[in-house]
């Protein structure tokens, strides 16, 4: 089984080349291969299927965009889950498909559970890629480390809560998960603490629902800069500007918007190899 | 840049191969490789190199063993600094070769910094490697979480404290370094926490110096089973039994000796390939 392995500013990923749709992926593989002490490590795996060779039923084929968008991000938490849409991954994915020669930029439709995502291939080498709506839910509240903080709750197409402080994000204490409202987040969120630290820039750290702290979360970039813009009184008047976010694994432009958000950052492929046949055989159970 | 993936009981390597002695490994570039979500990931780089093109001096040379080594088990922790042993890498280095064809089972003697070690295929696919004497130099005190814990210092090559326990190893605090005397253990030490939970059988946990907690530790194993044998009033007679050791990673067997201990133990390779040239570009800082 072939794979290569890249990340998005710090958020890393399996990539199992599969054009034809051959590949058994069962969630213990997954798993096996996303262990990061006896597998090869990362937050998820991006299994590269042509969409049309994917096993979709009809509806589904529509759904994740199969008419518009030739490849399909078949996209696997580490615990061998089904995910709808990584932002990060997104641009990891259409990066490798550029450089194997898969597919051609700088414009490239990539179908997603989240339906088809358009990248796009900057001059400066990043890749900006559609992250679809945000949307704004009111107030909310978050126990991090026995402090409560207020943030604004936001949808991404997955729960958010962002919460701008007057204060370094390093002083919050993310490692445990965030307590919150159960009536208020009923499917858990994604906690981000934030911090304007210039001209339309914020530095935001972020703990993801199920997988803890991490480096970088493209959702959570996008909630983070729509909590900034709506702190601006942006956001409320419609102004759709470009906001820096500077996360643990590197550096993300988002520009939030209720239609089309868009998120532009790194893609990095490290590595290209071969998973060996013998650890396959025991980690597939 | 070709590598290989593997580990020994959760203790895992990026393998370098470069029997002609030609790879540049400068710190940078071994902590890039090591970074577990921006690189490949690992506990430390076994760079394969012949012993005669390894560069050593004609006292190296003969302090590593190369005398009867063909090979040299260039070991990097995974911030770049030289380390002299490991025996989880060794059964890995061991494992390679010999999967490669580099080098023919079932015996094979393995340069090291700390000597040469042979490495022993078992019948039953384990590797035994040799793990130098071990010596017990009396009582010590860590605090670990707050609470003192006593056990037996003990020498395998580097410094360990191991402590036999009368409860579940899983009770002790090891997040934080554990707090030593430094005139007893003046460059720190290995802490190990142990439970004898059947006949010649114990469990343990390890925090390793300037690691932290880790899924495995070769040495800390070894340190592990003499605390064991003394306990058991074995180690005073000489008597050279073998002990289980179960670790977070996996199982281990050591039979530990004043002059020869020995280390048997699964080691797999993962995966094989190609590190990506733009990033090698960037990661050699």
């Amino acid at each position: 089984m072939r794979f290569a392995k890249g990340h998005g500013t710090g958020n890393d990923f399996v990539i199992l080349p599969d054009p034809d749709g051959r590949l058994e992926l069962p969630a213990a593989l997954v798993a096996a291969i996303c262990d990061r002490t006896a597998g090869l490590g990362g937050d998820g795996v991006l299994r590269v299927v042509r969409t049309a060779a994917a096993g979709l039923g009809a509806a589904e084929f529509e759904s994740v965009g199969g008419g518009s968008a030739d490849w399909f991000m078949d996209y696997r938490n580490a615990d061998g889950s089904l995910a709808e849409m990584c932002g990060n991954g997104l641009r990891v994915y259409a990066r490798y498909l550029v450089d194997v020669g898969l597919a051609a930029g700088p414009e490239l439709v990539i179908g997603t559970r989240a339906g088809p995502r358009l990248a796009t291939f900057e001059a400066d080498g990043q890749i900006t890629v559609q992250m679809g709506p945000a949307q704004v839910h009111g107030l909310g509240l978050a126990t991090l480390g026995g402090r409560a903080y207020q943030g604004q709750v936001i949808s991404v197409g997955n729960p958010h809560l962002a919460c701008v402080l007057d204060e370094p994000v390093e002083t919050v204490d993310l490692t445990a998960a965030p307590v919150l409202d159960p009536a208020q987040f009923p499917a858990g969120a994604n906690v981000e603490v934030l911090r304007v630290t210039g001209e339309h820039r914020v530095q935001m750290r972020v703990h993801e629902r199920g997988s803890g702290v991490t480096m970088s979360c493209g959702t959570g970039a996008v909630a983070a800069a729509v909590a900034a813009a709506a702190a601006a009184g942006e956001w409320q008047h419609g102004a759709e500007r470009r906001w820096e976010v500077q996360v643990p694994g590197g550096l993300l432009a988002v520009t939030p918007s209720a239609t089309a958000s868009l998120l532009t950052g790194p893609a990095v492929i490290v590595a290209t190899g071969e998973l060996a046949a013998g650890w396959l055989a025991t980690a597939a159970g």
